[in-house]
Formats: structure tokens, sequence, C-alpha cells
């Protein structure tokens, strides 16, 4: 693997830990990823320090060592990385400028700005793995001037027959950003009513696609790699729903180049702890790259019951340069589904829906995050390991039917779940 | 099994949870049981509540609700039971009248006091399995009148050949608080040398074993009973050092005489929570009670990397009367091994001795407490899930290698380790 990177590494800040001279992480971002990385923090003799908005952030409610502040502020981010030996990341949203400030004092951002990027710029990431030669959809540059941007768009969507894409540079997730638009008048449409000083806009090829998949993988700065086995990924309102570890009937061919892939970019960009590459899976079998995540992801909880080291003790591991754990799964199959706040919450509290499921379903592994109910929220996310002999949609009815119930109070009896 | 109990159930408070709606328990006590609670509360869309001595303390370190004060004041339990669905245990020396306070106050105790007191009391606990038919070496209690009770020692060691252990009936640990006497004369020094203002000694038998076992369970104020497989414990300088899960060629027959014995014991005495009930299997094949312990154990450790539920989560189903987990082993073979602190701290610091043990066994599943290094202290444990086909003996070799290289920063080459 190329390493064209010496990352600021966490030896200098690391004696600076805990009473048990166990090193200090610091997170930026309140939310789940973090609440689960202190967990992972705990088993390693540490306590994550959080910069969360709010003490009921996921995070807050769990970990004793809370910076209350803004990611926007570069003051807050101090304060938090203030003794910690590595500063890393629940989210993409830290300002670049903020990072790069805080390098040039001396701190162990991990990853680094200089690969942040790619994941907070989707434009950058597009661009560099078209250099790297990496399979990317065809995309246009709808930045700069509004009205040679609209003619771009014109051009682009006509040469692709409008099976296109519309999604902001920067800031979006869960399908937040994100613009399916049908035919030209509703893509000309997103574009002229898209405020000007919002994050610039790109076009992309709507990629003719069998299914999503997700290579997820972890880089030290030490430059080892590791890859937990790529899994499908399924989405619906353009979120993360379902993932099925490993991906079925994926040749171990193209299971092994999507590792590589994603290995080989985070050698390239210089990326420290663990990355997601979401994936999509042409109809022709091609392997596109759609995402990159340069933090622990959805797509990695299964990892927690799945498999020997979870991606939330690997990212650790990473980012404090210690090697990299074992990603074997520990059964041949495991499904992660979402639990997903109900379009109005059950009468039936959280509690009492957990109480029945536990009654219900005693092997199903639940993690809930603290959080208030909302539409379409994520709040939590229900494992199931596969019993030997089961099959994938056997294994999957019974996550999308806990975590249905966990969502709603209902039982379905099928995972073919629309709401 | 039989119910003769209805401790008081977490309903009541049930509602006066975190914002999240989920219920909060206390637990008494802030070393590492309580700071693995902690990481399973997590997972339940908890943060436990710790009532700790120091904030350096293994739990206190990495909780978000910490309540500071003393076990022994009354005021300081209350102040931590407050709003809480139940309080438990990390330890067993709360006093038990402080307990009996609470619960007629209304706190949801579990387990409750009535339980709890033959954990803490082992002449209770002996008079009271007896006279269940529940087996228990021959004892005698040394307490009261001082002349005599040297005369009940003086008869009871001569009855035995003087094949018999000092116990004091409450407080021990570890090892601490027992007596291993060579003869009359030392047993009778260890008698006359005792503070008159100690607890109260009992005599035992000395049982001619073949090994140590634990029966750990669990039981729900709904009286839902689970055990997890019965496991083999092997003691060094009087405590815990190494779990082999399942205890190796123990007859079907033996270890589920042993878990009925468990279960059939939580329901007498009405105990909520995870049990250990420490046994000495005969050189007879006979099965005979040592201890019990009411809380998280470590001859339960394994369960964390071994089994569907550990015995931590389980703790927390328990006393919040949730159905009970998945109690299956999750491979074949699983061995644990405590961390120790060395004789002397290497110079090495447990940072880089974690380094060094991720580099050579990737596998290794580490759990670091956050103590500072003391002698013989339990400072972490290590578990081994075998692979398959692997004997007991070679995941055992694992587990006693990666423990002795985080006690004492030397490679072993086999276990059979003495200090």
């Amino acid at each position: 693997m190329t390493s064209n990177s010496a990352p600021p590494t966490p030896e200098a800040a690391r004696s600076a830990g805990a009473a048990s001279g166990m090193p200090k992480v610091t997170m930026i971002g309140g939310g789940q990823l973090a609440r689960m990385t202190h967990q992972a923090a705990i088993t390693l003799g540490q306590c994550l320090r959080v910069l969360a908005a709010s003490d009921s952030d996921p995070a807050a409610q769990v970990s004793a060592d809370i910076v209350l502040g803004s990611h926007d502020e570069l003051d807050d981010l101090r304060r938090a990385a203030a003794g910690a030996a590595a500063l890393t990341f629940d989210h993409e949203g830290v300002p670049l400028q903020h990072l790069r400030a805080l390098e040039a004092e001396g701190v162990a951002v991990l990853p680094p700005s200089k690969a942040l990027h790619f994941a907070q710029d989707k434009l950058a990431m597009r661009v560099r793995l078209a250099e790297l030669g990496l399979p990317v959809p065809e995309f246009a540059d709808l930045a700069g001037d509004r009205t040679a941007a609209r003619a771009r768009l014109a051009e682009f969507g006509a040469a692709n027959d409008w099976e296109i894409v519309i999604k902001a540079v920067r800031g979006g997730y869960d399908g937040r950003g994100v613009w399916l638009v049908d035919g030209a008048d509703e893509a000309l449409a997103v574009f002229d009513e898209y405020p000007s000083d919002a994050p610039a806009l790109l076009a992309e090829q709507k990629v003719p696609m069998r299914r999503e998949l997700s290579a997820m993988i972890a880089r030290s700065p030490f430059g080892q790699g590791a890859a937990w086995p790529v899994v499908e990924t399924i989405q619906r309102h353009g979120q993360c729903a379902v993932v099925l570890a490993p991906a079925p009937d994926l040749s171990d061919d193209v299971a092994k180049q999507a590792q590589q892939m994603a290995l080989r970019l985070a050698g390239e960009l210089g990326v420290v702890g663990v990355m997601a590459m979401e994936l999509f899976e042409t109809v022709d079998g091609e392997l596109v790259v759609n995402e990159l995540a340069m933090r622990p992801h959805n797509s990695g909880h299964w990892t927690m019951d799945g498999a020997v080291t979870s991606q939330f003790e690997q990212h650790l591991r990473a980012v404090l340069d210690y090697p990299l754990g074992n990603t074997a799964p520990t059964a041949p199959l495991t499904v992660m589904a979402n639990i997903l706040g109900a379009p109005s919450a059950p009468e039936m509290s959280m509690d009492e829906r957990l109480h029945h499921l536990m009654a219900r379903m005693p092997e199903a592994k639940v993690h809930l995050y603290g959080k208030g109910e909302r539409r379409d929220r994520k709040i939590g996310h229900v494992n199931i390991v596969g019993r030997p002999g089961e099959s994938m949609e056997s294994v999957r009815e019974r996550a999308e039917r806990a975590a249905q119930w966990m969502s709603r109070a209902t039982w379905t009896d099928g995972w073919d779940v629309h709401s």
C-alpha cells in the first residue's frame, strides 16, 4: 500500500492521559457514533472525551468527560483537544480551516484535514478518485457562475438522458442534500430554486445499479490496514435501513476488489481511522464509488456483535496507532436493522417496547442511543447474528421484525417494509 | 422454580428515567464491575448511576452520572437511589440495616436485603443451604464467648484431622478473611490472635477437591431464571486467576445439577440479578457449595466475549424485570485470565504493553479497568475465544500468555505460572 503522507502521531500527547496512564481521545460530536466509541474506549482503559452541543446528546449522556461547545468554534475545539493524544470525529461537519489551525498547533487531528477534505467535499472526492483511476460515476461541477453552471447542467443532463442525481457538494447526510430528479424540468427547477449562498452543487450520472455495497476498512498512522467483509446496504428514503453482512452472492473477486480499492484510497489520501467506502454494484457487476465516510459508519454497526473487533474499537486503535484488531466475522451471517423514529411516536414507551422485544427475541442485540423519537431519525439499531445454517433471508426477517417493532410497536410478518 | 418472595419491582420509579424515557439503575460501588455494567447500560439506552468513593474509581472515570459518597452512609445511599428504578451492587459491603431502611422508603433494592444477607454472612449462608438440603462443607460457628468458641474449634479441628479452613463470616474477598491453616497450633493461633471486635469466624472442613467450579445464573423479579454454562475457576493466592468456559470434562449431569442448585437457591432466597455459586468438585465427583456472590462476578467475565448475553447486560435486565437474554456461548471454548498488578510495576507503561499485545495477538479481547497497578490487584482481564477445533489447553495458554504479558511485560511459554 502506498502512503504518501505522514500524519501527526499521537505519541507526543500520549503521556498526558488519565491517572491510569492510558491515552485520551477526543471525539468531535456527541451523537450515537461517539456514544458507541465511548463504550469501546472503556474496554481499552480509557474514557472518551466528547465535544458535544448539549449534555443531552447521546454521548454526553454517558461519558464522564464532556466539553460543551460548538464544532464551528475554534476555541471550543481547542478546549476539547487539550491534552488529548488524538482528535477525531463523529461527523464530517468541522470546518477544515479550524482543523488546519489545530494541526499547526500540534494537535493530532485524525483523520488529518488533508484526508478529511475528501469526505467533506464530494466534488473534490470525485476529482481525486478519478485521478487515481478509481471508478466514479460521470459528474459535472455546478459551482461558480450560475448561468454557466446551468448550461453545464443542461448539457450533462441531456448527455445522460436526464438519468442524473443532483447533490450538494458539502453537508449532506442520510438523504439530505441529494435530489433524485425526474427529467429536465425538475432538474433545472432544483438548480434554479437552490440558494446561491448554500454549498455548491454537482450533477452525477444515475448509475444503473443492482444494489449498494459498503467496504469498511481501517488504517493506522503506521500504515497498517484492515478490512471487514464487504456488506450490502439497503436504503430507504435515502438513508441506510438494513445491512447484510457479508453481502450475499458477492463473488470473492469483487469483494476483494472493493476492499483493495478502499485500502488503496485510504493509503493515497492518508486516512487514519476507519473509513466506509459506499459503492454501487451496477447491473453489469461493476463497482462504482458513491460516498466516503472517514469515521465509524452505519454500515459497520453489525461489527459490534458480528465481528471479533468492532468498528468503534478499531477506530480508537487506529487513531492511537495501536495495531489493528482482527476483523473476522464471528458468525457466517449478521444483519443490522436501524430503529427509526416512527411518523408518530407509539403510545407504548421505548422501555416497554424493549421489554416485549426481549421476551419475543432473546437473541436480539439491541443498541439504543438515548435519543428522542422523531420521524425517520436513527434512534437505535438491532443486530441479529445468524444461527448455524440459517439463510440470510431468515436472519434479515428477524432483524427487520425487531427493528420495526422497536420503531412502531407493530409486528410485521416480512421485511418488505414501506412507510 | 420455587419463589417464596415478592421483591420490590422497579415499576414505580420506572417513569422517572432519563430524557430518553429509559429507566435509571443505580449501582453502589465504583469498581470494575460497575464500570463494565455501565458499558452494558449504554447499549440499553441508559446511563448507569454510580455511588463511588472517588472520581478516580474505575466506574467514576467513565460514567456521566456519579454520586460521590460512602456506601456506609445512609444519606449517601439515599442520594444515589433518588429517582432510580433499581438500586443494585458492585460489592457486598453495604450495611444491611441501611438497605432495609431504603426498602422501607420504597427503593427497589435488588437483590433485596433479605437475599443479600446470605451473600454477606457466610455462616447464615451455610446454615440456610444446609436447611435447604444443598451440599455445604461441615462447619463450626466460632462466634460468641471466646472460650466456648475456642473449645468448639478444638473439637471441630480434631474431628476433621485438622483438615480445616478458618474464615471470617463477613467482609472477605479475593483470599482476604480466609486462613488456610496447617494443624492445630496454627489454627488456634489464628483464633487467639484474631481481634475480638472483628467479624466473627467460622471453621470449615477442607474439602478434598478436584477443582473449583462456578455456576452463574440470573433471576428476575418475575421469577425467570437463566444459567450460563458452568465454568472451571483456577485460583492463585486465594483469588480467581483463570476461568475455563465451559468447565472441561464436566459431565452434563453434574453441570445440570450445579445450574439447578443455583437456580433453586436463587428462587428460595428471592435473589434478583445475577448470582455466582462457587462450588468445589470433590475428588469423588460430588459438588459442594463454597461461596455465593449476588452481583456480576469474576467467573462471568468470559461472557463479555463468549456468550450471546454478558453477565453485565443480564444483571441490568434482571433488576429492571426485563426478560433475560440468551445465555448460549458464541464459541465452543472461551478462556478468561485476569491481569494482575505485578510485584513491581513494569517500566513499560500499560499503554505500551497493550500496544505490543495487540501486535502479537490481534484476536485477544483485553478489558482494562483504569486502575493503578498494585501487587495482585485485578486491573483488567483478557478473554480468548477458541478457534474452531482448538483445544482448551491451547486457548488457555494464549489467555495466560496475554494476561502475564499485560501484568509483567514478560512473555511466558506456558501457563503454569507461579509468582
